[in-house]
């Protein structure tokens, strides 16, 4: 009939739209077939093997960072987390060492041959943190906060991007889409939960947000089990998912001492729940050998 | 200090609290330890293997279902879904063929001795169907369908219980207290995805659902993947991410030519789809023997 | 351009689907411009004036339901609400008088000349409520309990239907359709807030809706401030609004003690505060004369 | 009973403790009874009065601007706002005419005497923008870009502050203590819709955020209408919702040929209507004589 054939039109029409809309974006599979990988101090991120990224929530001393880093250099790990700059809800809350917390990185860096990835919330720290960390996290709060993509993206510095407490993922790709435009093609994606109306964790992992980012982008995809469940009980599952359905690594918090951490004590894994931890993923990551 | 007495006394009184109303349930875990297994013609589902679930989203025809049947026990399945009675939105959409629809599941039971699983969306079919299907399907707009729960609580059959489209796993904990608080303890939860603000999927898949559920319940919890991502690329993907994070089966629709199919004709996979997506999980599932 | 020139034609033709779909529904006002009367008892809902529907919660007494009634009725009211089925998260907790409950409904209605209205849950009790009452509510729970709305689209007594818990405005309109398909034209929508992340309401009332429904559909719309909020100090304010923005009425709580209330407590105002309501509000209804 | 009392302390204790957080803010009505009232160029926003700011979405030229401000000086309005730093989804969007905006608004302000309110998306264009504007806005996507918040705390000059995307009302409050506890307690709070499933409307329109606020702290209130409807069709009725709980203020998009706009061309209203928008709404703002 008449209207079939016009609503099959109407359909196809649609899908072009989308299809050039999609096309467009340098992030998209579409405008480049190959993974992007992202090395970092040789962990070449996107080649097919799964790492595991861990560190503290917060740095707060040389101490703490160093109990962390050779916990994770004995499991064999090389990419290190930690805050110097923390985005809180309260302006009472800790908000983090600043300066002082890269240059403990920095430090930690050199004397573990690790690399360190840390969150820097403000356009103009960007210049500042080349000098002492090797991948520039944007954090949730951060993800449409255009100066500072625009920032990232003008520099040579792998960015870690997490997706915003409530973005959508095309909301997301064209976060991304904002560092690639300037010309910094080293980004990588971080799913780590959204707001949702279930409390029963502290945000809903959006689990197929994996291959679906892995489909229409050409980047890496973490997936952030701190952030997203917000319960160590949880870790170890949502890990096993996020391996299995193929995320290029796992993001998660460790501290020396929880119970006395200065941001997130209740999520963050001891140095033994880490072994745990590890001892349990790694043989269900893969390795691209 | 005085204050921080306070607030361990204060923390304490209240998990000491949450603790108490959660231990009151039948469901939970601290009311019986062991999981519960839910025999559906010998299938075993709770014992630690991970079982598939498939069928077509409605009961069309004999020759459609028997077809999906036919694919289903060459895969050495045993468990066969298919909608008699179909909740729409629409009064105009296509409601399910009803009694035909349990009449045509039984003959295809009977000859391909297999299980079914069927949707009742009335206290008063809860008696007829027990002639008909082997496990009892509430989905999710009836979740808190309260005269329903209790009319599945009241008989001797397995329930499906689905979650609510924004339930919160309270709630859904709840609503199969109603079913076990009647005397029949032989429930199979399933999470089928939850709703959020993000439209790439049709539904967000609460993958952490499924541990919190096992954890807090002694119950069989099942993951439908066709509802839960309304997507065909992504139904292999998360029932990856569900068979490794620990859930006791996997739910898909599978249609002989979903092209023409009365009700989610975009979702559902065909017999080759269905083969090829057998023949990726098989490997991953978990077999109790 | 060309490019230009498709883009209107396919933005024509979405809409004049959309249109198409619409149109075809028989709640919608293309398919009826005038407002839909509901008369209840002589008063005549959707006629321009904006009315009251307090009472409590749920019936426990008749003592309380006249002390209710009473209030209202010297405040001039003639709409009383009260829950006879209580449809409730947990199997523990107290689910209404049940018949009981409707006769003392009835009972009040013909001692105090008023209207009454009470949630029927089971598509078997529709009939037996004729008896009884004077206006069938369908609750949030059972917005989708499709065997539910056919049964009270079969009937001829105005159903109230409130809006569920996480519907969309156009799974709202489908859920009458349901009801006026059956040939009952008499209906009532009721926005009563929906669930989001926020928390610093019980849920979040959709204001908008108001408008939206009224322009989409022929039917009168109330807007419970009660379950909307969950908050007695903004039940004033709620309705307010409500009022400002067009809303054909209000529904409230009101229970002669909620302290001791069975359900609801903390949320109903008890006769001091309802007098209150009604003298702030009652400059601000339109009376349509 | 034991239990009784038991629970009692408990919710004391509860309250106490929440009590205590919120009396511990600046922007608490706890720690300041009085409204604040924010003085722009003689407009005492939050005296009782309800007011009106309007402009486009984007400056786009001076013609086009002093269309809009001919047009709000006619109808006796004083405060317009416009954007010169436009936060967009895609990088490929318009993104404001920055500085060359910021210098056609004070032009406007001079010409036409207004106050002129215009967003800043960078903590060092906050130095810059006290030259060219009267009130600084934050919007919805910086409302946790905690550099930006410590920068307009910093200085003297009032903010508007828009509640982000999803973002609690107490996450809300905690954004603008991070403000007023630099110093600046020219605030200004914005309810702009909320992200919610629904997608009737752009956002959920949260309308009793506007009561708790007024009840939490002593800062004035605005309502957007636009940006939390996304429809012109519901600007009038959101209006009087708003200016019906109490708002202390309304804003509204208004371009003299929204056809042609280069942002949100859909939502914003012509001169023609926005005509009709204030003659419909300004007899029913309070003034505060």
């Amino acid at each position: 009939t008449l209207q079939h054939i016009f609503k099959e039109i109407f359909k196809a029409a649609l899908e072009l739209q989308e299809d050039d809309h999609r096309k467009a974006l340098l992030v998209s599979r579409k405008k480049k077939k190959e993974n992007t990988i992202v090395d970092v101090k040789g962990e070449k991120i996107g080649d097919g093997s799964q790492y595991f990224v861990v560190g503290p929530c917060a740095v707060e001393s040389y101490e703490q960072v160093a109990a962390v880093a050779e916990a994770a250099k004995k499991q064999g790990l090389k990419l290190l987390r930690g805050g110097a700059f923390k985005p809180r809800t309260s302006p009472y809350d800790f908000q983090g060492l600043g300066i002082e917390g890269l240059k403990i990185l920095k430090r930690i860096a050199d004397e573990f041959d690790m690399a360190v990835i840390s969150e820097i919330v403000s356009p103009q720290d960007i210049d500042v943190a080349l000098d002492y960390i090797d991948v520039i996290q944007i954090g949730a709060r951060n993800m449409q906060n255009f100066e500072l993509l625009k920032a990232a993206g003008s520099v040579r510095k792998p960015v870690l991007l997490k997706r915003g407490l409530s973005a959508t993922l095309s909301e997301f790709m064209n976060a991304a889409e904002y560092i690639i435009s300037r010309g910094n093609d080293q980004i990588i994606l971080c799913e780590r939960g959204i707001r949702t109306y279930e409390r029963a964790t502290r945000n809903t992992l959006d689990i197929t947000a994996v291959p679906i980012l892995k489909q229409e982008t050409h980047l890496p995809v973490l997936v952030d089990v701190t952030h997203s469940t917000g319960r160590k009980d949880l870790l170890i599952p949502a890990a096993k998912a996020a391996l299995a359905i193929g995320a290029d690594g796992i993001m998660a918090e460790v501290h020396p001492d929880p119970e006395v951490a200065l941001s997130d004590s209740a999520q963050q894994m001891n140095i033994e729940q880490f072994n745990q931890f590890i001892s349990e993923l790694r043989p269900l990551a893969k390795v691209n050998a």
